[in-house]
């Protein structure tokens, strides 16, 4: 069918309007009653029983759209799965398509013989089962989860590397659970207990030390992820949430928390999860996910199939809490443009931002800059680089560049 | 191990902060060094690499929380699914638990050869494909959707009737789609065009009035849920989101949209969507639904162990907007008491209500009565009886009443 919309009147309006000019559309005027009335296949016979299939999976056209992992495992059981962020839409990540990792696989926890021991600098230590705490008071909150290992743009990256490799690591929920200081209240914290060991039920006990104070603020005993228990690979039946702090932070298959008056130094303490600074010195306990945006379209694999217009839309976060402001620039950091904030917007969630922009076909550097209610505003490469050197790895926050080339293909600048 | 919590200090010390005992919680004391010690089998091995299913599913000791038909289905590609509410937290429905409601079975749609034909009195007929409608500036939105036939206890309804059997055809989504208005205006919208017909690209290609108006306000051309594509029996790859109407309007898998001065009186609403008044009068185009909530634990299934604490969580929502207030009521409607409810409350959206209790193991009538940000109160059975009369189907709303034994067992009461 002939295009209108690259001819006379209607193109010239649209463009007024609106801004954008659809390349692909069809004027229908010719033939509307012919094409209302000339059925697809899938209208001339009766479609698939739903009952068949009781819990829903995703149509097989969307096949392509799952975890894929960031490289070579060290070991099967080593997982590090990143979510496909330019093909997801809106701030709730499917939990079929939340990031995974793990240290040592996912164990299979049988509920009803799972434990929780709270002991330690507590007045009665206590051993909970899933059944003792879902009878606590509960409480739901839309909650990002980041791994402080997200974005490994250190050293490495290649231009063909798409969102989901450089920012896959970050996903969000609405996790429910029981308030963690309502637990502790039972077990009664003793004076002088500052720092609480987690431990993971899974083979490589993950366990991390974590101020009391975090656990007696925001801190939840998850149970539940968008409206469902907890999948497997996401710590079923129980997670420690620790809104805003590093991922490794939040325990899977939670088991044990031991209160005490220092940190415990575990293994992923004193070697892994820190961070070497310029002068030397190993940086620890730095819990807290800063300020970050990402554009996630356009992005490599997901460029302007045309000049006209393009929506420029991603997702910033912070783990200190809202973010207030998102900035976007299609010159490199040259102009800044104020996005919008899609509501709701939610502290230490996930916030979808968008831009309508006129690609004019030229090339563009595509840059989103995100500031937190805290004041925060994420950083430049070369400000992160000189401020952290070059042995640092984790929390990376930079500023991210897409490079639009004017056939439309998108790549990573670093 | 002893049970602490049924002796001495502890109890009382738990009873007067939180109001709640913990029958079931295991004082550590004794052995907490041992019980830390003490690994469970699935900490002795390596667990399952994540990466052998990309897409993740639910623990198979969830097995049975899954969607269930409401009775028997007249053909087998009329399909009826319902959602296990009883067995969800917080507000988002994942989408493999989504309730489902279809005349013809499931299409299995092409997306790359799917096509909305926009026509009639609009000044520019215009066909677009999913490429073209994707162009579109997006929008996100958290709304329930709830099934017009939702809770058929006008006559039906038995004791045991789990809340999945009378409420399970409500659900809620974070969806993601383009404006309807934005589509609309580049068709041009003729003067006098005050109803739109909306037609699914099914087997029963369900064919549906809207009015303009509507369609201006806040319709959404859906093709996201919870950030991925459209599940199939959503809607995939394109589906007509009505925020408050009735499930039905919110047409799937759309492909055509025509604009009339009238409404187009298809068999959906001269029959079957219909409504008989007590005088005889047939009530159509009823679409907003109304005020509602629903006690989803306790329920039948889920009723408390012991007396005690005893958490009442449940959902409300309207048609109209925002849910302002849930009152519950635990003696059949004479005391009630407000519910807290969880933030974020949005308009048009499921809205999680709590209220602490303390069951002291009598009879008791669970209620809860929602008041919407119209000032709509949820009606009582009798009054929603009285006024629409014993022919009416559709659109009940009445407050529901669980009955709790003094075992701990939770029935239906009409």
């Amino acid at each position: 069918m002939p295009d209108k919309a690259d001819t006379g009147i209607s193109r010239r309006r649209m463009l007024r309007r609106t801004g954008f000019a659809l390349a692909g559309v069809s004027s229908a005027a010719p033939s509307a009653r012919a094409a209302a009335a000339d059925l697809p296949p899938w209208m001339l016979e009766q479609g698939a029983p739903v009952s068949e299939n009781p819990y829903g999976v995703p149509s097989p056209f969307e096949k392509s759209v799952v975890r894929i992992t960031g490289g070579k495992q060290p070991f099967p059981t080593s997982a590090h799965m990143l979510t496909p962020l330019q093909d997801l839409d809106g701030i709730i990540t499917p939990n079929g398509l939340h990031y995974v990792r793990d240290h040592g696989g996912t164990p299979a926890i049988d509920p009803d013989r799972h434990r929780l021991l709270v002991h330690g600098m507590v007045d009665r230590p206590l051993s909970f089962g899933m059944d003792d705490l879902t009878r606590f008071p509960s409480v739901s909150r839309i909650h990002f989860l980041e791994c402080s290992g997200n974005t490994p743009l250190y050293k490495s990256g290649k231009p063909d590397w798409s969102v989901q490799m450089t920012h896959g690591l970050v996903s969000c929920a609405e996790w429910t659970g029981v308030r963690l200081s309502d637990v502790l209240a039972e077990a009664g914290v003793q004076p002088g207990a500052a720092w609480m060991l987690a431990e993971g039920a899974d083979a490589a006990a993950l366990t991390r030390s974590i101020p009391v104070a975090k656990a007696l603020d925001d801190a939840i005993l998850a149970y539940a992820q968008n409206g469902e228990r907890l999948r497997p690979e996401q710590g079923y039946p129980l997670r420690l949430l620790l809104p805003g702090y590093e991922g490794n932070t939040c325990v899977k298959w939670l088991r044990r928390l031991k209160l005490g008056d220092q940190p415990f130094q575990t293994r992923e303490e004193t070697s892994k999860y820190t961070s070497l600074m310029p002068d030397g010195i190993a940086r620890q306990f730095n819990f807290t996910m800063e300020a970050k945006s990402v554009i996630t379209r356009p992005s490599p694999g997901c460029g302007p199939k045309q000049p006209g217009f393009c929506e420029i839309s991603g997702l910033a976060w912070s783990g200190h809490g809202r973010v207030v402001r998102v900035e976007v620039s299609t010159d490199g950091g040259a102009i800044w443009r104020d996005a919008a904030l899609q509501d709701p917007v939610l502290p230490k969630c996930l916030t979808r931002f968008r831009l309508p922009w006129t690609w004019d076909g030229g090339p563009a550097l595509l840059q989103s800059r995100t500031t937190d209610e805290k004041g925060e505003v994420q950083p430049t490469r070369e400000r992160l680089l000189a401020a952290r050197g070059t042995h640092y790895y984790y929390h990376y926050n930079a500023i991210n560049t897409w490079r639009l080339a004017p056939g439309g293909e998108v790549t990573l600048a670093l």
